[in-house]
């Protein structure tokens, strides 16, 4: 079955993160009030070919620590979005 | 109230996406093999404050076509993950 994947890399609490912090500072003179906390990371979509839900993420993360993102400094989650 | 929002960036269907290929080029040497349509964008992870969930993400949606995207060739989605 082929499972349609999103994989989120983000920072990890803790690492700075001076995208975030620039569009931060940035959004009072854009006009926009309350929002806080923004953090920037990377988001991939893949078509995964696996016998079921678990196998998909597995091998997505498996691909996400190896390829797609530092583990030192980055996370991954993985979720399903669709079975194709 | 607070809410914590995602807004995905991603490539609109049609436009070239190089860094997507890249990788899924870049899979097999790795020994990862049934995974395709890879497709490369940005997240963000903002805390927004607002009324209610439906004008959160309507804030989060226009600061993503404002700041975060370049709507020409991308598309941004918002979602809610919790309430703080």
């Amino acid at each position: 079955m082929k499972f349609s994947v999103v994989v989120e890399v983000s920072l990890r609490t803790g690492i700075a993160d001076p995208e975030g912090a620039t569009i931060e500072r940035a959004l009072p003179a854009l006009g926009f009030e309350g929002i806080s906390s923004v953090r920037a990371g990377k988001c991939f979509r893949l078509n995964v070919e696996a016998s079921s839900e678990a196998e998909a993420l597995e091998r997505a993360i498996a691909l996400a620590d190896r390829l797609l993102s530092n583990p030192v400094i980055e996370q991954s989650t993985a979720r399903i979005e669709a079975t194709a």
